[in-house]
């Protein structure tokens, strides 16, 4: 008999991925990565984002924006995003992350890293100013501020390029969702028990 | 036909539970949650053990042991733990988090918070020493060391007291894993897909 009032069991898949979305603040990070967890738990994927700002808020109040504090910072980032990734739960991190050799450490330490490189050149992230920050960095109320008066290096062979200017985020998405799909199996049927017990009735 | 090969489903289920061992250093929290882990996920519940001091080494270096510092490594640990927590994952902490209040502020922003005190008198801990701490504290080469010149608030209602001094750690292990096999509906088969699969041919 189906107990339909006990949907407490899921299947669903072993699966290792970090998507590291690296890139100029306004260039699209937030945005491609609040539709593609969307996406990815709509296919059936467990899916988490990790927001730089928000582990800023949360796990690194401590730390500034010198090289040394942005490094630390997307190393706590890697950490839990790891602990994540272990569990079978897709990380989204959007995450400045400027420099090219605290990536590549990153992805050396990350089974499944996936590098995105949210492209968009500084003129057009410096016209949407999503934040307001750049207009305050040219103001010089913000010191150390990315693509202004601090370097960002960009990635070199990144998995996936998202060039942001030329591309919606509908198509932005897209292309990440067809690498990560291709190279999983498909994901979980993320079905309550119910259903998974009606699966042993055929 | 039951593919051998790709065993890369997983049944499991849907638990909100974060065990959190409060205690004495040397009182037993990493002996009991190094058991419990391994206790919680041979039985099928997917577990993740986050150790204080693991922590400290990689999100909290910035910490040291001062009532603001200890607050903020425990509001850290207790971010990551509600992080995994939402995906089903029993997440067993273990750190001295010696203040109450910070302990009851951690319960309210985790559902399925459960406090375990892992109790030992002091002379038995000291006794014990695991790390040589108390040796170094009573010497003088460390201070604000908890217990000694450091204060230990005990929970005045844990859900869950182990008795170290008293009982051993299997015991121990056994009253936690009762406390939550009770509470939650049975752990889910973690078989991988041919063992699934299988299921439908019955």
């Amino acid at each position: 008999m189906i107990n339909e009032t006990r949907p407490t069991f899921q299947i669903f898949q072993e699966v290792h991925i970090v998507l590291w979305l690296t890139g100029l603040s306004s260039a699209g990070k937030s945005t491609i990565s609040e539709r593609l967890v969307r996406e990815l738990r709509a296919i059936g994927y467990r899916a988490e984002p990790m927001d730089g700002d928000v582990i800023r808020q949360e796990l690194c109040r401590d730390l500034g924006f010198s090289k040394e504090d942005r490094d630390e910072n997307v190393r706590r980032i890697a950490f839990v995003a790891k602990l994540l990734a272990k569990h079978s739960i897709i990380v989204v991190v959007s995450v400045i992350s400027p420099y090219r050799q605290t990536r590549e450490e990153v992805r050396s330490r990350i089974p499944g890293f996936v590098e995105v490189y949210v492209n968009a050149p500084i003129e057009i992230c410096e016209r949407r100013d999503v934040k307001g920050l750049y207009r305050r960095a040219r103001a010089g109320e913000l010191q150390g501020f990315t693509g202004v008066d601090d370097p960002y290096e960009p990635p070199l062979s990144p998995e996936i390029e998202c060039r942001t200017a030329l591309e919606t985020p509908e198509e932005s998405v897209r292309r990440i969702l067809d690498f990560v799909t291709l190279r999983l199996p498909p994901p979980g049927v993320a079905h309550p028990i119910a259903e998974a017990t009606l699966l042993t009735d055929r």
